[in-house]
Order: structure tokens, then C-alpha cells, then sequence
């Protein structure tokens, strides 16, 4: 077996220690005798599973008990539409666009209500952030995305902000320390920093929560998932399983203060690599995204080449995404320092053919 | 590894076979040097293995191209206001309900507009069927749960129905013939007959699909799903995959009139067992499921007797629900036989020692 180096945006790569482990127990889960993927979600071996998720991922986070930790479906699609059904009402929302994210979730929340957006950086193609951070005291809630994967453009850390925030984090959840007391509401899809497909992270203030609407089928009820312990229905139990896995090694690795630094090295090692002519970045310095390097080569020819070639060299999923063109590196927590170098070196040699 | 037999309502039993090519493949598909967990859902991989499925289950079902074949999230108690939102309107619909299932669907579809109930077996807690199978041609849509897994009531077969039908497949899906052509749209949560929990397969006739609401979010939108073949964000990847996989067997098998066959050897097995008095059938014989067989035991000191006892001899899963009590034995597909001999020589010793 040969395993590539993989840097799609998502789904993307996980631990292989995570996989074999997975792999190992696949037949029969610690003597139950069965598979994850075969347990009633109302047994004490999911039972445990999915508690156990919830408090690693409590210790690892910081995650206070004020705060509900939700495992649901349908990924941040779902939540753009979820958030605005349960929290817009009568009054209106800010959302700040940062990039293709930003703009589909103030798209879906449009047809809901009164939806504002107090900064856009569509005119330089999502390259850059906001100078300042407001506060609309008034807003049922504003909204942003921490980290924009098409564009690879990120937050530094939590902004320095007073208010109700929501944030879309899924690209960045567990990449980095987190305060998540400054947000009402962050929704992560797992498939990028947690774990696979299917599975949706919603941490929130309960007393936030308390005032979603009432009118709400029991799905779509944040707090009907909370006092059920995200059992309400029959949730996406393997991923929930094999998420719980990544969590525990992130905590084994240090907890997210480790994890972020080797992020820092990961994205400084190809960062390091554009030069401004050859190899131009997507983002402003002060935006770079360390979870999705995106830069341009100096023609379409060699882009596709760069694609095949380092395909060809075990580094998978390299190609940008079609509105930005390019190359992007997604470096999500999974992906090992090594892959990173194997990039950088290929990146070199590249550049010295066709430079 | 011992396996037990898992008698469970859903998540449930897997072939075994399935499971152990999953774990074969699970660090590198065949070749691509990674997992399938952690596939770019956009990649030429993972389109080849939702393309397949689609494929296949269109073949194994028999489904017209005038049929869309969609692979969505959130089980069916997302169907349960997806439905009404997207096809309720300003007209009405009847729900029939035959058990918990339906009664769940009415409940979540209420809210959206004029719903009616023309028959509910409630009166005897959803032990029987209705008697005829009437056509409203003036209601948006008449819902039915094909089989009910909490009282183990089943429809025969495909009943003899003109008109819209939709109905919830959920827990017999792909476990007998079928001919989708006498329904508008047919859903179920794959946690039971097809695969892993976390997708839910929907098919549906395109010009049914055609009249439905025009402001719902693309995540609601089911002509949003079709055009992008299931595609419109992230899947749930992993629990398309394994169903692929499953629905590969089923065919290997013989198909579904195959598939029918064994299934209803497995539950005359059973139900050979319920003599009336120490076993008592919940459903009437007419009514009675071939996914879901439920009977009470004597007291409920012998019932909890009867559930210890046989986890302890490896047969897993079989406390009924709540709201039924007694004993649930599940023989989806994935069970074998010997499963079901197994529980039978189980049931005849209980019977000999404490009848």
C-alpha cells in the first residue's frame, strides 16, 4: 500500500493512525461483536461513544458547560439555512463576506428575514479581511467564516469582539486554541480538521439557543437536540466514532496550543515557497489562510502541468478551486509536516525546470 | 473476533462480507492511496463510486429514467418537513398511519399547512393495516409508512394505489420487489437494509419534483440535488460507499425477488414460534412484518429474563421498543439465516424452561 499525500480541501486527509485503528476494530468494535456502523444508536457501547466525543471534545476545546455540543447532519449547508430559520425572526442579521463561504451563507439567509453585509471583499476577489471588527449591538446576530477554504483566506485567531456572533469554523475548528465564550454560536462540517463527511459540530450558549424560534420541526430545533444528547434521530454514528478518535489524538498530541504550532511550521514551509513571480499568493500576507495555501503560476499551461506532475508524485488534490484558478494546499491538522516539505521540495525542483 | 447475531432495529447488522472489504480498502482504495473517508467528494474516485451506486440501484429496483435517484442526509426525519415544505402548499395532504413512524411524519408536517389522517391504527396501538387503500385525487400527496419497525406492521407488498403517493421505505427498503412507479416519492434512511447511518436515498418522479416549492433553500430543494447529482455539497461519502458495496451483494445475490425469498424464509422461522399464549404476536398474521417481528412474553420479569439470556448467547438487540414492549426481533437483509435459527432454537429452550 502506498498511501499519496493528500491536500484536498475537503474531504481531506486523516491520521493514519486514526484509519488503522478504525480498520482494526472494524469487524467487532472492543468485544460488542459487532461494527460502529451496525450499533443502535440507543446502546451503551454508542452511548459511550458519543458522550465520550462530546467531553474530549470539551477538554480539548475549553468548552463550557453553558454551552450545548451538538453532532448533527447536512454539513454548513444546513446550518446557513438552520441558523437564520431559528435565531432571525423579526429582526435582522449582519454577515461579513470574506470569501465564496461567507457569501452562500448570506445567500441562503436572505430569503429568511432581513439579512445585512457591513463589509464584502468581493472587489479584490476575497483576498483580504476587515480593518475592524464592529459590533452591531442590535443585530439578532453577525456572521462570519474563520477561515474561507476557496480563497484561503483566515482570521488570524478569535477577533476581538463584543455581541452575538455566529462563525462558520469549519475549516479551522481544532487547528488552533479557540475562546468559543466570544461566540454565540460556531458550526464546523467534520470533513476537514474532525473527521469524515456527514457529520456537523454545533457548539452553543444555551441561553442563545433559548431564544430560537418555536415554530421549528424537531430536526431543524437546536435545543430539541441539546436535551436529547444528539440523539434525537439516528445520527451519522460512524463519523461521530471516528471523529472521537481524531479528537483523543489531538489531545495526545498536546492539545490545539501543539497542534497549532506544527499548523504555523506546515504553512510557513510552503509560504516560504512563493516568491511574488513564480509562485504568486492568492491572499494578502495578513490574511493568509494556514489551513489553504492558494497561489498562482505564471500561465494555465503550467498550472495544469504543476497538477499532473505532483500528482504523478504522490501529492494529491492540488488543483484550486475553479472561481479562485491556481493551486491550493490545504494543510488541515491531519496533514504531516513531511507532506508539507514533499510540497516545498516539489514546489523547488518545479520552479527550476520551468522558472 | 466473534460476531454476534444483532438483532437490532436500526443501525443494524452489515454483511459481513461488506465489512471485511471495507476494512480491506480502508487505508487505500484501490490504488488512490487513500481512504475513501478521505476522498475529495469532487474527485474522478469518489464520482465513480456515487455513479455506481446510482447505477446499481437503479438496476437492482428497477428505476426509470423519469425517476431522480438522490442520495441526501438526515434520515427520514428530515423527509418527515422536507416533504411538507417542499410539496404541501396551499392544498392538503392525508397521512395514514399505520405505527410511531407515521404518527411522526403527521406530527412534523402539521405545522405546513391542512394535513388529514384518513385511517390511524391507534385505537389497537398499531397492530393492523387498513382494510382498503383509498385514492384522494384532490390531496398534494397521500403518506404511508410501508413498514412500521416499532410494531412491526407491514404492508404486503405495494399496494394496489393510483394517485400521488409518497411513502417511507425506511425500514423495507430494497428487501423485496418493488415497482417505484406507483409512487411520487419514495424515501428511507439506509441505516437498515442498505448501509451505515447518515444517508438517507430518495426517489422520486422528476415532474412530481418539478412542483415543488420555489423558496426553499438548495439544501430543501430536491430538483437542486437531481441537477447536481447528489453533489450539491458534501455527502455523507463513506455511507455511500458501503451502500454501494450492499447493493452490489443484493445483486450478486439473485436480486430482490431473491432477496424476498430468504427474508420471508427467515421470518416463518420466527413467527413458526409465536404459539399464542408464551409467545404472543403483537400484529395481526395479516399485518405482519417481515423486517420487524415483535411478540410479548408472559410477564415482563420473563421478558427482561429473555433479553439477558440471549445477549449472553449472542443474539444482540432483540427489547422491544417503549411503547410496544415485549420482544423486537429485526431480520433485515443483512441477517442470515442462521441468525434467525439460532434466535428460533433460543426461543423453544426459553419456552421449555420457563413456559
Amino acid at each position: 500500500m502506498a498511501r499519496v499525500f493528500n491536500f484536498s480541501a475537503g474531504p481531506s486527509t486523516l491520521p493514519v493512525e486514526v484509519l488503522e485503528q478504525v480498520q482494526s476494530e472494524l469487524l467487532d468494535w472492543r468485544g460488542t461483536g459487532m461494527s460502529v456502523m451496525e450499533m443502535s444508536h440507543r446502546s451503551p457501547a454508542f452511548e459511550s461513544i458519543i458522550r465520550e466525543l462530546e467531553a474530549d471534545l470539551r477538554t480539548l476545546i475549553g468548552i463550557p458547560d453553558s454551552y450545548a455540543v451538538l453532532f448533527l447532519q447536512g454539513g454548513a449547508t444546513q446550518q446557513f439555512f438552520q441558523i437564520p430559520m431559528a435565531f432571525l425572526g423579526d429582526g435582522y442579521a449582519d454577515y461579513i463576506i470574506t470569501g465564496e463561504w461567507g457569501k452562500k451563507a448570506y445567500e441562503t439567509a436572505r430569503p429568511f428575514g432581513k439579512v445585512n453585509v457591513p463589509w464584502d471583499g468581493a472587489d479584490t476577489n476575497y483576498n483580504r479581511l476587515p480593518v475592524d471588527f464592529f459590533t452591531d449591538r442590535f443585530a439578532a446576530y453577525t456572521h462570519f467564516t474563520s477561515n474561507e477554504t476557496v480563497h484561503g483566506v483566515q482570521f488570524p485567531g478569535d477577533p476581538e469582539i463584543t455581541g452575538t456572533w455566529v462563525a462558520d469554523m469549519s475549516s479551522d475548528i481544532c487547528s488552533r486554541p479557540l475562546d468559543v465564550t466570544k461566540y454565540a454560536l460556531i458550526y464546523a462540517g467534520a470533513q476537514k480538521n474532525l473527521g469524515p463527511a456527514g457529520l456537523t459540530v454545533v457548539i452553543a450558549r444555551r441561553d442563545f439557543l433559548a431564544g430560537s424560534s418555536n415554530t421549528l420541526p424537531p430536526y431543524l430545533d437546536y435545543r430539541q437536540h441539546d436535551k436529547a444528547g444528539s440523539l434525537l434521530h439516528t445520527p451519522s454514528c460512524f463519523a461521530i466514532y471516528v471523529t472521537g478518535l481524531v479528537i483523543k489524538r489531538l489531545q495526545a498530541l498536546g492539545g490545539l496550543p501543539a497542534v497549532d504550532s506544527v499548523n504555523r511550521t506546515k504553512a510557513e514551509i510552503i509560504y516560504n515557497q512563493l516568491d511574488g513571480y513564480f509562485y504568486r499568493g492568492h491572499a494578502r500576507p495578513d490574511a493568509r489562510s494556514l489551513m489553504n495555501v492558494t497561489f498562482h503560476l505564471p500561465s494555465e499551461a503550467l498550472t495544469k502541468r504543476f497538477v499532473e506532475e505532483s500528482r504523478a508524485a504522490g501529492l494529491d488534490g492540488l488543483a484550486g478551486h475553479r472561481s479562485v484558478g491556481g493551486i491550493r494546499a490545504s494543510l488541515y491538522n491531519a496533514m504531516p509536516t513531511e507532506g508539507t516539505r514533499a510540497l516545498a521540495e516539489f514546489m523547488t525542483e518545479f520552479r527550476q525546470q520551468h522558472g
